[in-house]
């Protein structure tokens, strides 16, 4: 049996956002890697092999998936969301092109999955509804200037936005410069979603004003969406629907 | 038993990569809605009404949904990819909140879908593996410098680029100015990715640089990727992979 690397996405949280294929690659798999909580979502089975490892080893797990379809495993690999934003693709990708010349010969597969940006729009309403970018907010592997740039830009272009990874116990002042970004741009009754925890029982969608924003309300388990100078809020019982119209007018 | 609307994303072609909580809302819905070709997609059964209806008439169809789901209706709207994606969730909120008081407090949730550039970049690699923006390069509902305003600013910024409807028969030229204004910016080797009916049997993704990249490539069923300077090809046999890297260097 020859090996192969799936690298496959688990969406946000919900067993029930997890895509058919990917459940029928876990299906079939004799390992499956990944970052501990992902794996912990996968039931143990007779003829399966779970590798957990940490958090910043990206790198590493991405060649030990390598080195066992190499061997004849069918490994997957498991993502949060979708493997191909800011999750394990590009990480196996990048082992791929720096490893042995046997590895990019492989089979190699990714699944996409629903990405939390996603599912965090879908519990608010329609705020991705027009042209949005979708920005990953850790300074770990670029440069803060760049992180500002792109706010900018994108603020300027009147883009909505999702951001990923807003707030590390590590880098506690850099949401706030977002803010002050935001701020120096957007009007201040922009609309903003704090998404924590999407599709699990922890769910917590807060609609706010860039105004009303503070950094205390983004952490790690948080995706923070920002509205076009055009997305709206509709009032109701209960949570409101915030939704970006499909058109601008001339 | 009081009516529903539940806005549910289909995704980019294959059954596959439907979620279980869209099978499992079609499976009680009594009416569902949508565009022609997205509603043949539904197989039909005993208490199921399928309502096809054509494209560019997404407001009458979301106000169809709400009538029905006030007259105690569970209403499934069929969108393709995601529904908060350059699709029917924005036009179902519209209807809202132009509608009647009743309509906005009935039950209308969105389920999130695989959207046609994620599953596009999976099946090149992980070409948006870094900040990307996602862009409607239809001019019907927005004015043309928009367009052409974010597709430099998104370049500027150097994020990679999903763009949706590329290419129509009623603007044909409106492609080729994509291509002017990305060429402005961007050198000459920058990875592209025409990526066809993805998920379908009629699938074909094509890598292309900028330089070789032509105005027929694409079509109202291609989704386009643009890399940022820093996405890199994997030559392998068979079709390469495109990536692009997780960090940039200082």
């Amino acid at each position: 049996m020859s090996g192969s690397v799936v690298i496959a996405g688990l969406g946000p949280g919900a067993d029930a956002m997890v895509t058919p294929e990917v459940s029928a690659a876990l299906a079939q798999a004799t390992d499956v890697v990944g970052y501990i909580p992902y794996v912990r979502r996968i039931p143990p089975r007779d003829g399966l092999t779970l590798h957990e490892s940490d958090n910043r080893v990206e790198l590493d797990r991405a060649c030990h998936a390598l080195e066992m379809a190499k061997a004849g495993k069918r490994v997957v690999v498991v993502s949060s969301g979708d493997p191909g934003v800011f999750a394990m693709a590009s990480a196996v990708f990048e082992a791929v092109e720096s490893g042995p010349d046997t590895w990019r010969n492989l089979n190699i597969q990714v699944l996409p999955g629903i990405t939390a940006m996603l599912a965090a729009a879908a519990a608010a309403g329609a705020p991705l509804g027009h042209d949005f970018c979708a920005i990953n907010l850790s300074d770990n592997l670029k440069p803060w200037p760049l992180i500002e740039k792109r706010l900018r830009l994108a603020a300027e272009g009147d883009f909505a936005m999702g951001f990923y990874n807003p707030r590390s116990k590590s880098r506690p002042e850099g949401f706030a410069r977002v803010l002050d970004v935001l701020r120096a741009v957007c009007e201040p009754g922009r609309l903003m979603i704090f998404a924590r925890a999407v599709s699990t029982p922890d769910e917590v969608v807060r609609v706010e004003t860039l105004a009303g924003a503070t950094p205390e309300m983004a952490d790690m388990r948080t995706v923070v969406l920002v509205g076009s100078s055009r997305t709206r809020m509709i009032r109701r019982d209960g949570a409101p629907f915030v939704y970006t119209p499909r058109s601008v007018p001339a």
